[in-house]
């Protein structure tokens, strides 16, 4: 040729936006379009992303959470302010339990934003949203200048993908066709990790290893975050060392893995289980939130002095701490440490208390949550996910067993109700071979059981496991006495089918309804099956009556 | 007796709070209980407030900001993060439409937060949530000193009440029974008028309004927000002035007035009235917003030295500015001058224009918004609130004429989907002797419409007219194409009745259904009615044709 070389055809902003996403592995996006980003619409609807619409934004969210938890990465696109602002409370949750959504919201042109101008959706100002998802997010950029645009696309995914929090990328309208005059490499930094501290480090844990008699790992959510599953369970095989998890950390590793113990949950927990964490002389805590749910409402007994505490964010022994040695090199050093394995043993007494009792239908008995944990039990495989909602469906579902990587999502720690149904979406689009199980309490699921709608849509078959007390349940543990304010309205859920269309629902007010319910709906996989489940009067876990008498005292 | 004076007992601060609420005038508050504000709930069901429970907290949160459009002043009550985060939405629409809201927010015990602790509900830090509401409200405060918490509820709901905007209270759950060890007296800072600045600025309005030939009143919202319309009509009366309204201003005055001349809209309204506005050779625009859908996507044609703007905020004459000379002393100053009446007229055809046409039913012509607006407009009466969602319901419904003090409620200018419902709950609450009709779009349904159920429970009988055009519709419009983003799925909504138990959904595809349908419904005072009106394809009002070519071009 004669030594010119073609420029390459720069992308727009949007189509730049919309590759790196799918870089990141985003195949799917959730959301509802508004004016100010109709034409980043465009160009989603007409690229490779499938486009996932919602019913409400913050559904959009939640599913987009979901999706990021099982999929690595999940992302939501929404207007400006009535949008945005619609996302704030699913964000905030996926923040606080790090799951790494990456928040894209349109916004008036640069060039609309005249002195003075008061432009539809805006609030205080045109920075005003920017703003508030500054504080619940863990980077916020907005593309108004397109020399910069690229730059800081690649610093918001990069910041998801390594933080694992949620992310926010404001697009004014009048960019998403601008074609930036440069050419851009797109590069990841690398995580810094100080080797001397974490050589120092693994020294001082490797010695606590070796003197430890009775030593353990308490898992936690990042290790499933991080996709750390097989480096867990490669030093708990190589070392023998025994695996508890946390709620928020259950499925972490299947719960029938030889060295599994079960889930520690402080005073509210197996009293057998507790115990045998709580004499541990040396406990991995590897990827754990410290958190009042996860650990029994600050029951938990545990001494720092016997912890070595590893996560994202910090790596404490005893009470000193290393800064930059993330989780992953740790656990990676830990395993190359060819550690001689400990002679400390899963009990049988434990093993068996991980096993649900199976228990013999009682064909006309009311329906109890516990029971009912017990007869879904037998149908749980690896193609399952199980989602929880907040309230007593969760703290039941804790007794459930997950296989192999079966997987358990619940919003445990940031506990925000109707969370479920909308998580279902975002599994049903992540793991579209799996079966999706969906347990959710009648307050949840009249916050966001519309979500339904699109999973009926988009011909998803999850089962809806309502659980229908007439009311906010666990608050009436929580505050006791005859307060109106618990009470909700009584809905026919099982004929919201008919609402929706094309999917079955059905009552069940014992267990032989609940159980032949359950069977029709596992054995088929064409549609949607919503088991409304009328609940026996005052019927709470007993997790749930443990849990009430601790933070009871609290609400005053 | 023996001089010795009996302190008096003084009221915890939750009880402070409650009663600084009822000096304010709110008898009803909404939201959802959690278990950071289970307490407070506590106090508020034993008081003589009356707390409207809700299926989701960003409906609490439109039905708190309707009620304070109706009865000056609403509020709504709802836990930490997950309640606080999902109202963000719903205040952010009253922020910036000034509806004075008051959203009280329970939060974790000063003594619950220990260093380093995660609480559940908790994202980033404790004041995480306080740092968003700073945003979003005009005064954002956390009754965390015993010392301070009186004066600061003082403080904010002053602020409320001043700047008819949203006010943000924490209250952190340990301190709602702590008594204060102080006496404290509630008292209110009077506004700050600069009085030569007022004497200056109306002397020259005078001056003004001498030389003028045609003169005209444009109204704004903050005439119904500071209660002004009986001052407005005294000064219109007085001087005989003309009076439009912006959209966002509809029914501040009865649009059967003499006086009114119609719905300012810029080059997307009647071109008569259009004309007639522009053709002012002085216009008092009195509590107006400029902003781009009420001043017709930027097509106003006001010369700026021919306007008078007075606001809560700023008073501007021509090009020039007065400090410190609110709205309401502006206008009392003003009718106080005794002022020569104009001798401008309302021309006939102006006010044939807001007879809405007669028109004769069609029994089987398929449904168009515009004409079912014309047959309701036969129902309306003084004691009739109508509230439109947003979408093409809003612009058509500008075409209804209301009566004397009838009311009409829109988020014209945030333009939030989803709106309608939940605001219709806060009017039912606010006016339970008036009719309610509710006007909303198939796609803000979705996302709202459960709030129908909390209507039904409280046996409230508002009309729902639901314009089912199986998507959404605006934005089919605004960036015209063959989108699938649009479509949403076809819902049942007629039926919803038998899932909520107690009221009637019926069925209209011809104008003889919804006419038939509307009648019974007006007839029956006893229960909800919804009426599904299937639209005709590609139904649009004019206004919204010529409103999505002027926004269209935006869109990109």
């Amino acid at each position: 040729m004669n030594g010119v070389r073609q420029p390459t055809a720069n992308p727009t902003i949007g189509q730049y936006l919309i590759q790196r996403l799918q870089d990141y592995g985003i195949r799917d996006i959730f959301g509802i379009p508004g004016d100010y980003v109709l034409s980043f619409y465009g160009q989603l609807e007409q690229s490779d992303l499938n486009v996932v619409g919602c019913t409400r934004e913050d559904c959009a969210g939640f599913a987009a959470d979901a999706y990021a938890r099982l999929n690595g990465i999940g992302a939501v696109c929404v207007t400006y302010c009535v949008g945005g602002f619609s996302v704030a409370n699913s964000i905030a949750g996926a923040f606080a339990e790090k799951s790494p959504v990456v928040v894209i919201s349109g916004s008036p042109g640069m060039n609309e934003r005249q002195h003075g101008t008061l432009l539809h959706h805006k609030v205080r100002d045109f920075r005003t949203q920017l703003e508030v998802f500054e504080k619940l997010t863990i980077c916020a950029v907005e593309l108004s200048d397109p020399l910069e645009a690229f730059a800081l696309i690649d610093q918001a995914l990069e910041a998801a993908d390594r933080y694992k929090r949620p992310v926010y990328i404001e697009l004014p309208r009048d960019m998403v066709h601008v074609v930036p005059p440069m050419n851009h490499a797109s590069h990841r930094p690398p995580v810094e990790t100080h080797p001397q501290a974490l050589d120092e480090a693994i020294r001082e844990v490797v010695q606590r290893l070796q003197k430890a008699e009775r030593p353990l790992i308490l898992a936690g959510v990042e290790i499933h975050r991080f996709g750390l599953q097989d480096s867990l369970l490669a030093l708990a095989e190589a070392t023998r060392i025994p695996i508890a998890a946390t709620i928020l950390g259950k499925s972490v590793v299947s719960e029938q893995h030889p060295l599994f113990v079960g889930l520690y949950e402080g005073a509210i927990g197996h009293p057998e289980i507790t115990q045998y964490v709580e004499e541990s002389d040396l406990i991995l805590m590897l990827g754990t939130f410290l958190t009042d749910i996860n650990m029994g409402i600050f029951t938990a007994n545990l001494k720092p002095d016997q912890c070595v505490l590893a996560t994202s964010e910090q790596l404490r022994i005893s009470h000193h701490y290393f800064h930059d040695v993330p989780l992953e090199p740790f656990l990676q050093a830990l395993i190359a440490e060819d550690l001689s394995p400990t002679t400390r043993q899963v009990p049988d007494p434990l093993r068996a208390l991980r096993r649900m009792k199976a228990i013999e239908v009682q064909p006309n008995e009311p329906l109890r949550t516990s029971r009912m944990m017990s007869l879904l039990n037998r149908y749980l495989d690896p193609q399952t996910v199980v989602i929880a909602d907040v309230g007593d469906c969760l703290f039941a579902a804790t007794e459930l067993v997950t296989h192999d990587r079966g997987e358990f999502l619940s919003p445990a720690y940031y506990t925000s109700m109707g969370f479920g149904i909308p998580a279902g979406l975002g599994a049903a689009v992540a793991k579209s071979d799996h079966r999706i199980v969906i347990l959710v309490g009648d307050g949840a699921f009249q916050m966001t059981g519309q979500e339904m709608s699109t999973l009926i849509r988009m011909g998803a078959a999850p089962i809806v496991i309502l659980l229908d007390n007439h009311g906010y349940g666990t608050e009436r543990y929580l505050h006791p006495g005859e307060w109106k304010y618990n009470e909700i309205q009584p809905w026919n859920y099982a004929r919201l089918p008919e609402i929706y269309g094309g999917a079955r629902g059905t009552l069940c007010t014992t267990e032989k309804e609940f159980e032949s319910a359950l069977t029709v709906a596992w054995d088929d996989r064409s549609k949607l099956h919503l088991l409304q489940c009328r609940l026996a009067e005052n019927d709470a876990s007993e997790t749930l009556k443990n849990i009430a008498a601790r933070m009871g005292e609290r609400v005053g």
